[in-house]
């Protein structure tokens, strides 16, 4: 096995100064456009710097940079992609004290909290240089050729995986690390061999400029084709259009609201030649509470309950947006408790004032149906972006009568679906649409009536957890987070995990190809150690 | 490791006469609509027995079926899945015959070719067997839990594949076996767990008849649901957009032509909730000729190059309909001795009069461009349904300047773009669309140049070939019959080949999920004895 040859540049640290400049292939470009300003989550003061916008030019270059970037970096010896991830991992680790500082001013978000993003953020780049040295995502399989086959000698027939091209991301607001520049769609992305064209995010346009100060730290220190990253700032939907109708971009990570989701999805098909979009976008995260479990445990649940709903002020992709249960005394225990919970809940500050304000719009249309009761409200903080908790219940028959009732309430409130019995439960969770999660609270004696759940709530979500909350997205080898539609674009994948880099990868089959012209992978002395499957049988 | 209890019922025989029925979950339907009749390919004339559309209410109750069949088929222990699999077969087999005897009439085929693909058809679904036994295609991954982690411990999390649901499969006309009713399609269906609902080819009516005979029996046999499979006559576009827009069907498989399967993208895309539609449509097959290659052997490759242009009259998705070749002695030999032997061609009896008069079109259209030659063209057969050779040629710069030129002629037609140089054959090959296939013919001394246009090849093709012709699709695990759009509507897949099963899976997490609950896969015994990636180590 040869290790091959370390093209790394003397280490710069990443810079910690914010210039109000974004990043195309390597250079600093100051746009000529509007200018945009992150505003203080808490004050409501635009902060500095100014951050001007994108022209089409600006676009076209980076998108050009991406392609020209693209066979050379997809075709770097393993060994030295992940350690040009764990570079970028590094960087960002030297830059917390600032990405947290700054973050903190743009998102309101506790600093503990952004603390433990970064380490998010700088494990799931770690996690993807293992998984691109494993080396299983190349999909290796080799069917030997059969020379004496009858009636016809087969060829021999080689398979590996190679990335789609350059990918678009588009950050989300609510992780402003984990979800954003180098969250998880770059990071998978990266490790499939993707250059990758960044919209950095309106409400939190610094802390994008400081990601993206690590990972050109990396490019640079790496050898790395400058192309492979680029930073723009620009108006969501114009932006969002010309980069996805791209023709160098070859697939779309996005999170975000349904509207901008559609959005993209609708842009990319319209393109001469379409292309994926994986675009998480919303969902409200069923609940089940199980009889037994609310006979044995209400209060506990209740107080759980309360503090995975008013985690990060609610502004959780995962957050339980909704409760099903049947009508029972340990209901009324749980509603209760949970109530006088709410009642006291103290608010928290949102992301952006605009956020805040949708979701009030949110909140208030739903507790204004007039089937749902306002069970309990938490008080507004004094705040530029004021989060109140909510707590709503309607009966079963009524929210089957009205999708409306499905519609996510970006923040901590939830609605409560009150049922008759298992029957008018099950009728329920039938009416959903798909989600990221559903959640089941069970004790023993609830296992059977669970059992015959079970199917309907694989077929609703991408996760199923069993007396937790759906609040903490592990990044890991089993994670999905992904599911049906319209809570994802595309249910087959998943946008956390090890899993995530399936997505910009697509398979290849070299026929009776000469020994020197296979990819390495696919050689007979498999020089990246890579595991294969030969002739159907897997060789790890 | 458990084997489960047999279900099987005593062995029915596959019935081996035609009714002019469909199946619509196990029962012979007749439908109440318009008259379907296959045509003799050769003589023009109606066969029977005629098969009526069915009306909508029949569909509505295939997909009501189908929807009913699928959680007790998708959770059939594997083993029970495989034998199914391997049942159906053997009836295909048992119907050798009668299959091959319709199909020559239906199709106008060869019967050698029929019994050869009447195998291939069978060794897809014994291949299937063994990849839903072997259990890979499940993707179980365990992360155990780690109660002791800081700052917060970890769950147990747990990964597996289940099958998206009800698939609508349309069949090619050019393989009435491999791509049809029990083609690639269904087998890779079937085999993740999906019911099927197949629209039977109005050109091989009672081919697909037969075919359903030999999977019902097997249904019966092995004590499946009877939704798992419906067969359906009708009108295309009308059939099409009902089955394609049906709420029960989650996902479409289609081999046909690009008008058609751009249809069914839209309408798939229309629906309130999108599902995946993977079509394979059109393909010109580049085929480059390298010069070191033409200089040893331009005779030999003329000799295959028609062998493998006129098979089956061309009517293969993968026929070299497109050569690329730098001005040269050997090109002028090639070019001479392939002009002979076309135009020395009888032609052949095409699938159906309607696929004759279509080809006869494209080719005159193309045959008619101011910039195109026709260097040979061979004799029309005396049948209803004539195919008649050409060679056609065309210089590089004339081709790049027009796309319409590369417009697929589904046949045995083929057209040469003749290049001054290294660097036009590149640009040509850089203006192509997505292909399936990309082959190249190259001796030793042209390995370097071939070796920079790998990387250009690779990405316009699902299969890259050297040395070889790309007609021939090798049922295997390594093969990729798919390619960049619009070869196909999703380059991220193939049709052919084990790795087909993976279109019609999506990932599922289970999070802390007592014992009892979890599916078998992820259970800590392993009953099925399946691959699992544990903490992201694989274990076979």
């Amino acid at each position: 096995m040869s290790i091959p040859p370390s093209p790394r540049q003397p280490v710069r640290p990443p810079a910690a100064d914010l210039t109000g400049a974004m990043f195309i292939a390597g250079r600093r470009v100051t746009g000529a456009g509007v200018e945009n300003r992150s505003i203080d989550a808490r004050t409501g003061r635009p902060l500095q710097p100014p951050y001007r916008q994108a022209s089409p030019t600006d676009i076209d270059e980076a998108c050009h940079a991406a392609e020209a970037a693209f066979d050379t970096y997809r075709n770097l010896h393993p060994w030295h992609r992940a350690r040009f991830l764990e570079a970028i991992a590094q960087n960002l680790t030297t830059l917390t004290d600032a990405l947290v500082a700054r973050a903190h001013q743009e998102t309101g978000l506790p600093t503990a909290r952004l603390a433990g993003e970064v380490e998010r953020t700088t494990n799931q780049l770690r996690l993807f240089a293992g998984v691109v040295s494993e080396g299983s995502w190349y999909g290796a399989r080799i069917d030997p050729a059969q020379p004496h086959r009858t009636p016809q000698p087969r060829p021999d027939i080689r398979q590996q995986r190679i990335p789609l091209g350059p990918v678009a991301v588009f950050g989300a607001s609510n992780f402003p690390l984990a979800f954003s520049v180098l969250g998880g769609d770059t990071a998978s992305a990266l490790a499939a061999g993707c250059p990758v064209v960044v919209k950095a995010h309106d409400a939190h346009l610094g802390t994008s400029e400081l990601a993206a100060h690590a990972i050109q730290a990396a490019v640079h220190e790496h050898g790395i084709p400058q192309g492979v990253f680029s930073l723009v700032v620009g108006d969501g939907p114009t932006l969002g259009t010309q980069l996805v109708t791209d023709p160098h971009i070859q697939a779309v990570g996005f999170t975000g609201s349904r509207t901008a989701g559609l959005a993209l999805m609708r842009a990319a098909a319209s393109r001469p030649q379409p292309i994926p979009v994986y675009a998480e976008m919303s969902s409200i995260n069923p609940v089940v509470l199980m009889p037994s479990a609310l006979a044995d445990r209400a209060e506990a649940l209740a107080d759980s309950f309360t503090s995975s709903l008013t985690l990060g002020a609610g502004q959780f992709c995962t957050n339980p947006g909704l409760l099903l249960a049947i009508d029972s005394p340990g209901l009324k225990t749980f509603l209760d408790t949970a109530g006088r919970a709410i009642d006291a809940d103290a608010g928290a500050t949102m992301l952006t004032p605009r956020i805040a304000k949708a979701y009030r719009i949110e909140r208030e249309t739903v507790a204004s149906h007039p089937r749902v009761d306002v069970l309990a409200q938490g008080s507004a903080p004094d705040s530029a972006s004021p989060g109140q908790a909510a707590l709503l219940t309607v009966q079963a028959d009524d929210f089957i009568a009205d999708p409306e009732l499905q519609r996510e309430m970006f923040g901590a409130a939830a609605l409560v679906v009150r049922c008759r019995d298992l029957t008018e439960l099950t009728d329920a969770l039938r009416h959903l649409e798909g989600q990221l999660t559903a959640t089941v609270h069970a004790s023993p004696g609830d296992h059977d009536a669970v059992q015959r759940l079970l199917p309907l709530l694989e077929r609703r979500a991408g996760r199923v957890l069993f007396n937790d909350w759906p609040t903490g997205v592990e990044v890991g080898h089993a994670m999905v987070h992904g599911g049906p539609y319209p809570a994802t674009s595309d249910a087959r994948t998943t946008s956390v995990g090890s899993l995530a880099i399936d997505r910009f990868l697509r398979p290849v089959a070299y026929q009776h190809a000469p020994h020197d012209l296979l990819p390495p992978v696919l050689r007979d002395d498999n020089p990246y150690n890579v595991p294969r499957r030969v002739d159907g049988v897997l060789h790890p």
